[in-house]
Formats: C-alpha cells, structure tokens, sequence
C-alpha cells in the first residue's frame, strides 16, 4: 500500500503583485518562448502522513493557514495526492 | 470560456536534500503539529496560455527543463490545469 500523501498548494492572491512570476514571464522571449500571456509563482509542499484522514486534513489546513502560507498575501489549497 | 492554464510543477529529487522542506518539518512538533512524517518544498507554476494545444504543451516542457527547473537536482510535471 502506497504511503499516503496531501499536497498543499500555496499561491499568491491574484490582486498581489508577484515579482517571482513577473520574472520568469518577462525571461521568456529573451529565450525564445512565445505564448505564454501571464505567469504566477508559488509553493508546492508534499506531506507523507500517517493516514489522509479527516482529523488530519483539517490540521493540515490549519498547517497550510499558519505556516506554510501567508494568508495576507497568499491563497492555498489542500489535496490528497491520488497517486 | 476560460483562459487556459498550464501548470508546471516542480519539486526535489527524492535522493536530493530538501533543507526547505526538513525545515517545515522540524518546525511542525514546536507548533503543536503531529502525525506528518516527510515534508519535501518545492515551486508551483501557473502559465496563462494563448491555448493548451500540443505545441504549446511541448514548448511549456522544453521552458520547464531549461528555466522553471534545474534538471539535475529537481523533477518537474507539466500538466493543463482542469478549472
């Protein structure tokens, strides 16, 4: 049996500027890349638990709300990985 | 219709040291977190794209191994985004 795995998704609002992205966007003619209209950078964290459920997921969010986002600034999401 | 999203992931080798992400787990029991046993940091892409067609798609993998990623230390995913 695979070791379950939740995925949190940390991404910056859409109203925040996001230099990261910006950057990596403004890169890409100089390296010949057409197509892309707009980029946005954020976090991706893969936690191993123990079990995937309930009771963890929702200390998981609380997770993702107090340390692994900045809820100022940044939107996140919590999934369990399928794979 | 929707803008199409192309999102490229990327993350730590497994066999690679992840300090980011040892770090987050090593702050997890002081804050009162249990039952998380690995956490591996890694970045998350959204490209807006003109369309997810398999050019393009192609093009995004070629940006993903060259610029978004370094392909000695780090895997990446390229995926079109559902929403």
């Amino acid at each position: 049996m695979p070791v379950p795995r939740v995925i949190v998704e940390v991404m910056p609002k859409p109203e925040i500027l996001d230099p990261q992205g910006k950057a990596v966007h403004g890169a890409l003619p100089r390296l010949g890349f057409t197509g892309v209209t707009d980029v946005r950078q954020g976090k991706r964290f893969e936690l191993t638990v123990e079990s995937a459920d309930e009771a963890t997921l929702a200390e998981i969010a609380r997770m993702a709300e107090t340390l692994l986002s900045n809820p100022v600034i940044e939107d996140y999401a919590v999934r369990v990985d399928p794979a």
